[in-house]
């Protein structure tokens, strides 16, 4: 690690202009949340393993920001070298910059791992004191990575239009649709699910996410896709042509983007008239003339490029004019989030077959907690650490545990792999919120102790994301009011009806105020977006605490004002409930469960808004060994009792007659 | 009204530049909420009177921005010639001008009637196409204004320590230590509610605000006093003068702001060092560069000046450096919103006598409302409408009414005058969210209809406000079912517990989810400060749906370093929790408490940030009648039970005995 800080502090030194600093974001190219082994450029520097993150290297000082999922694990993996600096609590890392960091300072990034929006808040920060935002025109970091994996080509699939619900015409109808609404020539499209969710196309370059690194261009009469060729099969190929998208090489995005900000990106659709293969850039004046004319007379002088300043990258941008860019969220972002009725069956059914394999889970784990450590089970509370009987032989650990609820999900039709990094925790473990037990150093289990698991998985037909949390011996009174709070909010969020238009900031609060009565709360968001055989986070509507979430209202699909899209009335967007605590060093609390936003039969309808409410769609039981029953008002354990009911009946069918039986205990109505 | 949009047209288009449109804002040179008559130039030029809104003059068009509390009584009062824009629903005034107005439009405002930030975003907006934000060197609307009333000499008064709490030197004292923390050598104080706190003095320039028309400039060394002199009496003058502030003309503000920039504004304690009366602008050059390298080497080179972006106008601001202004909010406001114990306890006694007088009101209401109209009465649900006995001799009117319940409140110690319009409505009036009767066509009283009250007085120990509902005849099921949603929102706020940081905007949705379940909501925010015998509305917290209410915790005064204000430990924000229902031609309800923000006593504390909670000042029962109590739940009851049992113990002592007999009636517990 010591060699890494100099070789890049060395490389920092004789860049021309030599860097006073060097920032290191998580991203990849697309501005990715989860990246492929060879982006993950900012944990090969800090050897913190977190999903987010940024470091920034100075002549003398390496600091890492993140968020409050990570504090624990940053302090644990971070060495000396480095300082953690506390998002929320510490200064942000523009504001550091631009207070640390001396007059006319030189802050070097690499353009193509920071977004629009992040560099132009740095920009911003610099002025005061006349600081420089230098974008490197090679990444530092791949300069002195000696290990860095190499490229992977993995192939290319088509998703099916039985899953997709929508065809790729259909989606780049209504793009363009919206591109002339916004007077915008064409757009460049960055992020990968959006990439993946608008030519119905599926791939593996990112574990847990079925996406393809990708880039693509969209204009009133072209589709571009820019991909490493080799990961194209001849019948992809066909397929994309067949859809008008053409395949280019993922390097030519960036002299195309430039062609585009020119217009004189030609589509071959357009040179096919010429009947000859001309290369875009050298086609003949003739042609770029009469196409030039055609969009400038057509289509009332389409001069803007729509850019998304959050997920496309500052060195994109730079090729454009800024006058000319319309910097606005990709349309696609809110059209991937309301899902077609399609997708929305898909997710029901993906969840279904989920849910039944965390209930076979939790029979396996029950029994061998019994088996193994004598404990008093999922039911029962023990009398405390007397009876463990635990032996070498049988052990059973974070990870083992998990593999076998993998194997439960393998084993259900569709399955494609997790949807992210299982978090399988035992006791203190369980208050890293975003732990990721390694099979070495992992924790062993112990009746004594809370285990809190946050696992999903990609199903052709869904994403899935479950969070419960279990005691199998006997839980402290402490624990159980905690877990009481937790599951007050999780049912006061998914009980709330609200009018059309609220963002998911407005309603987080809902979840906390039953912690905040006691002094409790969680570092974290409450809720976000799930893909339909996508990334299990998708934006651009949240439930959170961060301001960001202010902007997204939740909606129902009729705002989708398209004709062919009118049929999509049912609804809509998907988030979670997903509360918790934790006690450092102690356990940690999580109850999380996807839910769908649909139109809420309200007796009134107050400003002709229309309300929304929540359907929950994840099915699993809590345990009510770790309720406390005294702390539910009447309403909240009739919602409980419905919901488990329900759980046993949607489970059922795919459960042998000893898990119906457990389930049936598990899910048995308590009495208000 | 033709005439002088007639009138406005000319002077636009022979002003230099040629203005395409002219904006007038509905503030004073100070951004006041309440302006005095002489200022009230929005309403004079659209003849709509509601306390917020914004008038745009187009060569052709004339249009008025206003919000949800005035939609209905905007429709009533513009005529023909006017089009009435909905914030929250029609664009914004600047996209709309943006948008709307030519390329290269120049765009005029008297710069002394718009804030900084309200100009800076409208610039921003403007940028797009050319358009330009002229500053007219006079005001326009004056021009044409005939019958513009001349200004009134009302005298300034020093509101005393035992009111007050805090002596203007500690005031200075802990504003001087802000303007060193933040490297500023001035501040520019345009609020007059912050220039009244200041100094610890009052007037009555604005109705219902006891303020003085004036601007503040405080330095490290110095404090001026920017008024009409005629109005500061010898005595008055001896206290500032005691206290260290110089009394300037009103009008000086623009030269010595501009000698604040060039750092030539020499307070007369240092000009008395050469014990000649030296005016400023001729000081000598020995003098000025003496007192500048004193400046420069004692100071640490303190070369900015403070503006608080929402309150000072654009005219002063223009007078500075741009790179040299710190632009942020008023340290005077947190200061002013955190009140010191002797504030504390002033409010919560005036809140009792005010409670009272409101007693006194509804019992004589009850009175009147049984025998002129032979209602069934406060407790009693009638039969509906067949004993309606009104006379044309005995008559009572929205207007009437509270004309007694002003003589109520005037009779109690202390009183100063009204704190704001008090808003009488019976009916449909009560749909207008901040109606202001008039005597010659407002409303009769009615046993059918529902009457809502919101008022409040200016005591010499505090300010009021409280809203109550009521109907003496036979509410309809919808109304209770109204009422009891909007209580239900009011408790839901009062009861919350939360993290110290939470801003107001994240409450507001506490009172909106029980109203939300049923499909009903309300246009306006749940909550404002309230100032300690000064403005009504007091920043800078919020309670509400808008999103500046997010930008300011809410706090307890722990967060005052201030050795000498660390005594400031009991509590220390006020707001209020006054939701609502407002069904547009039929009734509105509104209920409002002023609340406290104190310490909460929570079992845990994650996170050690300390949790708040709310305390009720406000006394006054809610009417049992117009509850439908199958709605509550228990702990609703319970909460309710024991309001109404400390209204009436506190109140008792102010009451005759037919009074108390009605009280004790009125507050009866009822069961859980």
């Amino acid at each position: 690690m010591e060699d890494t800080l100099g070789a890049l502090r060395s490389l920092m030194a004789s860049h021309s202009p030599p860097l006073d600093a060097l920032v290191v974001p998580s991203e990849d190219y697309h501005q990715s949340e989860y990246v492929s082994a060879r982006d993950k450029r900012r944990q090969f520097v800090s050897g913190f393993t977190g999903s987010a993150g940024l470091a920034l290297i100075t002549t003398k000082e390496a600091l890492l920001w993140t968020d409050g999922r990570y504090f624990l694990q940053a302090t644990q993996e971070l060495s000396d070298q480095w300082k953690l600096m506390r998002i929320g609590e510490d200064p942000a890392v523009d504001v550091w910059m631009a207070d640390n960091l001396p007059k006319e300072a030189a802050i070097g990034v690499d353009p193509w791992c920071v977004s629009i929006d992040t560099a132009q808040r740095w920009e911003r920060a610099f002025g005061k004191k006349q600081q420089k935002l230098v974008q490197t025109s090679k990444n530092l970091v791949d300069e002195v990575w000696k290990s860095r994996p190499a490229p992977e080509i993995r192939p290319v699939f088509v998703h099916p239009l039985e899953f997709a619900g929508r065809s790729t015409k259909d989606k780049l109808n209504d793009l363009r649709e919206k591109l002339k609404q916004e007077k915008a020539r064409g757009i460049i499209i960055a992020a990968l699910d959006e990439v993946a969710w608008l030519y119905n196309i599926r791939g593996s370059d990112v574990s847990y996410c079925p996406v393809v690194h990708a880039f693509a261009i969209v204009t009133s009469n072209s589709a571009f896709f820019y991909v490493d060729r080799r990961k194209v099969s001849s019948e992809v190929n066909s397929y994309l042509n067949e859809n008008g998208i053409e395949v280019q090489e993922y390097s030519a995005v960036s002299s195309d983007v430039a062609l585009l900000a020119s217009n004189e990106l030609i589509p071959l659709s357009v040179l096919k008239g010429t009947e000859t293969a001309i290369k875009k850039d050298v086609a003949s004046e003739t042609v770029i003339a009469g196409h030039e004319k055609e969009e400038v007379e057509g289509k009332n002088n389409l001069d803007r490029i729509w850019a998304d300043p959050g997920t496309c990258c500052y060195a994109l941008y730079s090729k454009l004019e800024s006058d000319k860019v319309l910097l606005q969220q990709s349309p696609l972002a809110l059209a991937k989030a309301i899902k077609n009725p399609v997708e929305l069956e898909g997710l029901k059914k993906a969840h279904v077959r989920d849910g039944a394999a965390v209930v076979q889970y939790l029979v396996w784990l029950d029994n061998q907690m019994q088996e193994i450590y004598g404990a008093s089970g999922y039911y029962f509370e023990g009398i405390g650490e007397s009876r463990k009987k635990h032996s070498e032989t049988m052990k059973l650990t974070e990870v083992t545990a998990s593999d076998k609820l993998e194997g439960f999900r393998a084993s259900k039709e569709y399955f494609r792999g997790l949807s992210f990094p299982t978090i399988s925790s035992v006791g203190p473990n369980a208050a890293i919120i975003h732990y990721a037990p390694n099979s070495e150093t992992c924790a062993e289990f112990d009746p004594d102790e809370i285990y809190l698991f946050d696992s999903g998985a990609q199903y052709l037909d869904g994403t899935t994301d479950i969070t419960r949390t279990v005691h199998f011996g006997k839980p402290s009174e402490h624990e159980k009011a905690c877990y009481t709070a937790v599951l007050k909010g999780h049912i006061a969020l998914g009980n709330a009806r609200f009018p059309n238009g609220t963002n998911g900031h407005a309603l987080d609060i809902l979840a906390r105020v039953p912690l905040w009565k006691d002094g409790l709360d969680y570092r974290h968001g409450t809720g976000h977006g799930i893909g339909s055989y996508l990334n299990v986070h998708e934006g651009p509507h949240l439930i959170s605490f961060r301001p960001q979430a202010r902007n997204v209202p939740l909606q129902a699909s009729m705002t989708v004002t398209d004709v062919d899209t009118a049929k999509f009335i049912t609804m809509l967007e998907f988030l979670f409930s997903e509360p918790g605590y934790y006690e450092d060093g102690n356990f940690g609390i999580r109850l999380e469960n996807v839910l769908i936003v649909k139109d809420a039969d309200t007796r009134f309808n107050f400003g002709d808004k229309g309300y929304l409410s929540f359907e929950h769609i994840t099915w699993a039981p809590y345990q009510r060994k770790l309720i406390d029953f005294s702390l539910l008002t009447p309403e909240e354990v009739d919602w409980l009792n419905g919901y488990h009911s329900k759980c046993r009946d949607i489970l059922d069918p795919y459960l042998n007659e000893s898990e119906k039986a457990w389930l049936k205990k598990a899910t048995e109505p308590a009495s208000v």
